[in-house]
């Protein structure tokens, strides 16, 4: 075959299989908001049947002998092209050093895994979800074995969320982090508690959302705002994002940073390319990076003192009652409030990252069979006491509370920690073309997105995320900017 | 191949068939309610992929070998099998006698008309929007006679919304129809106009939805009620149906008789036997029994004496400031009242089958070519003046209000008509064995669902529309039940 006509079957090739993705993508998202409760197994049967085809797509003789014929004439592709063989090439040596029948099984366990793992939570019951907790850990560790067995499993499972992490940048990247904010913590230790504010009606807070939508600049025909339990972002492409949050009259900013962090995910999807829609090249894959933008939206521009004094007026124009004590700085102190806690997903930023660090040491460990899922709760206690200086009352409220070593998601949490780093890294790349100190000061986040799109949000996954870090900052991975933004902030709330 | 090995590849591939349309009915339930306004396009790619997929699958070699194969051995099939095997080699032949250019033709025409009629309707410009209409009508009687040119091409179009249906059936029935009808609003003309309800929160009346579905007796854990600009149901399977509504202040009775109505479509996707479910026997092709069930719950429950003074209660506690003077003769008059009217949707019962007639006679003549699409809005104004005794104003409130004829449904109107009087006679049958006048005055619609389970819901498309009913009803399509129903109504509303 001619390289032109294998590169249009190249195309026809990821625009079906961007497809069968899009239609899963709808399914996902609509059975968190729009389906109804008894719908699930009946979905499932028809979602397992769209992998099926999409697997039996690309991992196929055709496919296989179509990127190679591709890969034999690299010299005549571009880059975008060369890349979308990479991938691809790569997708498919993935799934097919894995025995198909070990893919099937490892569905069944996880989906099991995941039902003990909220069986157990409920009722505070480790046991009943260890043995399960076992086998996705052992499922897992065979699983990088498949992939690379070169390698240590930690890293290659580290790899599959952050291509090129491993715990030679993490374990020094959280060894410096515990040492620069343990004495920030203590810093703060004294503060009073900073004023609450008070119930706010649900409808108003949801007009809320849609104008704060319109402050960072989310564009609302092509990114809808859905409520659910837990916060997430799906994407279907930059023409079809979705986000999701949840209202508690009693917890406005709670909304306010879960629109704020969604959002940030959102304006990625939303800034990719379209030359890149329909191909790999659309879809990103650092989860880091990824992280990086919620973090941005939701931390550097939302926690932001000029911003939050931006804010203010609003907030008062839509909650009046609620707001009328309200001062700059109070809702500066409010919104930064720094105090050890002990459910990760409610921490503030400062003790966000030491929540990853017991997460990074014990999935370290269980991997490398130093420690025992026996002994898990045991050591994840020990280090709640020893990073947060807490005591973990109960496994409901420790070990249990995250679904991500359940779902054998082992080596996400540190893309959470790499994902603040990343951004506070990118902010300082930014100011030196924009004054953000202004433009945060006068709600003007257009300029910022605008930067974000140029530098970062319209590559997709053109690029590694190393590479691609290095692009849009000028250099490699520094967290020394994340530690210097929590440093000022336990500074400002001092005052 | 072994007569069971067939019958596996047979159940093999409906399933297929069915996870396509169970993505793709996903995929149009979420493009009504949680997609953004910009996601149309690249769901449509999408969509269309699906369904070339779909076709791929049954419109191919190897599924006309299987079908002939089993088709061959008939005998040795059981009668569901065997409906499965004839419903599939006819959907074979429908699709396999229309060339497949026409078919993607017909698909861009069919949304560069709708599109037209969108604008014409906004615009009130009918001139605008005729050319696609004639065209569209065009394509459709060559549909007609692709599909079999022995038979007059409209009543191959109506064979398509109700197997078995025809001018001979219809042309009696509306006539009868007409004759009954109009002395009857004579008789309303001259009562007095009904009390009007007062604004209701739509919070309210959200809440009162729900309550409503529970006292209709339709599963919330398999049915999802949502907000759409138009009202519609859209089945996934017998677990998974989404219906919705729209609430305006002033008008409770608008949404609890859209969420009635709704109601009773889910009511029958929801009753379908499970061993039905994934096979072509799982979805209901008559539109006429569809709107039988629709009209059932809307009309026969919804409107009557005895359930709306059972209701009456229920509506004072969630509505208790503009529930306060409503009486249960007031409630009846106000829900019951007949006017003749420009618009086919906000139509009463008694006056709604003769806007269906005018449409009935529209289009028999557009497809018999004795009308021109050029002359059509002044046969419409004539015969909304002679049925209705009614002065058409604009286009816009005439010939465009509904968007049928520009997506090319001609010949569906008349199941409208079809589903009401279906639903009389199944009334009289159901009397037989309950005290159905006693239920509904005690809200009980619990029996009355169970009736229709096992006589009708149930069956799927395991029948053709006139056998079922006749199965159901114990005597073939009787109108007279029908116009008795409506006398009753007239003669109520005197008092």
């Amino acid at each position: 075959m001619q390289v032109h006509e294998m590169k249009k079957e190249l195309s026809v090739l990821q625009s079906s299989l961007h497809a069968y993705e899009h239609a899963m993508a709808v399914m996902r998202a609509d059975s968190e908001t729009g389906a109804p409760s008894a719908s699930a197994a009946a979905r499932g049967e028809t979602m397992a049947f769209l992998n099926q085809k999409s697997y039996e797509l690309l991992v196929s003789d055709h496919t296989r002998e179509l990127l190679d014929g591709l890969w034999a004439q690299k010299e005549e592709l571009d880059g975008d092209v060369l890349r979308q063989v990479e991938l691809l090439r790569k997708n498919l040596d993935d799934m097919t050093r894995i025995p198909v029948e070990e893919v099937a099984e490892h569905s069944r366990l996880r989906n099991a895994s995941l039902g003990a793992w909220l069986q157990a939570k409920a009722n505070n019951d480790y046991a009943s979800f260890e043995p399960y907790l076992a086998k996705m850990i052992d499922a897992e560790r065979r699983f990088a074995a498949y992939k690379d067995p070169s390698r240590p499993a930690y890293d290659v499972m580290l790899d599959s969320y952050e291509k090129g992490m491993c715990t030679a940048i993490l374990d020094p990247f959280f060894s410096m982090l515990r040492s620069e904010i343990v004495p920030l913590i203590e810093k703060v230790r004294t503060l009073p508690p900073p004023p609450a504010i008070a119930a706010c009606s649900i409808d108003r807070q949801r007009d809320f959302s849609a104008c704060l939508m319109d402050i960072i600049g989310v564009d609302r025909t092509r990114c809808a705002l859905a409520e659910t339990e837990h916060p997430f972002t799906i994407s279907m492409n930059r023409w079809d994002v979705r986000i999701t949050t949840h209202y508690y009259e009693d917890a406005l900013l709670s909304s306010v940073y879960s629109v704020m962090h969604e959002g940030g995910h959102a304006q990625y999807e939303l800034g990719v390319s379209e030359t890149y829609q329909g191909t790999v090249l659309g879809s990103i894959s650092s989860t880091g990076l990824h992280e990086s933008q919620s973090r941005f939206y939701e931390n550097l521009i939302g926690h932001d003192a000029g911003f939050l004094a931006f804010l203010l007026p609003k907030l008062k124009e839509y909650f009046p009652e609620a707001m009328a004590d309200v001062t700059e700085r109070s809702l500066f102190c409010t919104a930064n409030h720094v105090e050890p806690s002990l459910i990760r997903i409610e921490a503030d930023q400062v003790t966000y990252p030491l929540h990853i660090m017991v997460r990074y040491e014990l999935e370290k460990q269980l991997v490398a069979g130093t420690l025992t899922t026996k002994d898990l709760p045991e050591a994840w206690n020990r280090l709640y006491k020893e990073y947060l200086g807490l005591d973990v009352p109960t496994d409901a409220l420790g070990v249990l509370q995250d679904m991500h070593w359940g779902g054998g998601m082992i080596g996400y949490f540190p893309t959470y920690a790499l994902g603040s780093a990343y951004a506070s890294q990118i902010l300082h790349a930014m100011k030196k073309d924009l004054d953000v100190e202004c433009l945060l000061r006068t709600g003007d986040i257009a300029p910022i997105t605008a930067w974000l799109n140029e530098r970062l949000h319209r590559w997709g996954d053109r690029y590694d995320p190393a590479q691609l870090l290095e692009m849009t900052t000028g250099e490699k991975f520094n967290p020394s900017y994340y530690v210097a933004h929590l440093k000022k902030v336990v500074a400002d709330l001092i005052g």
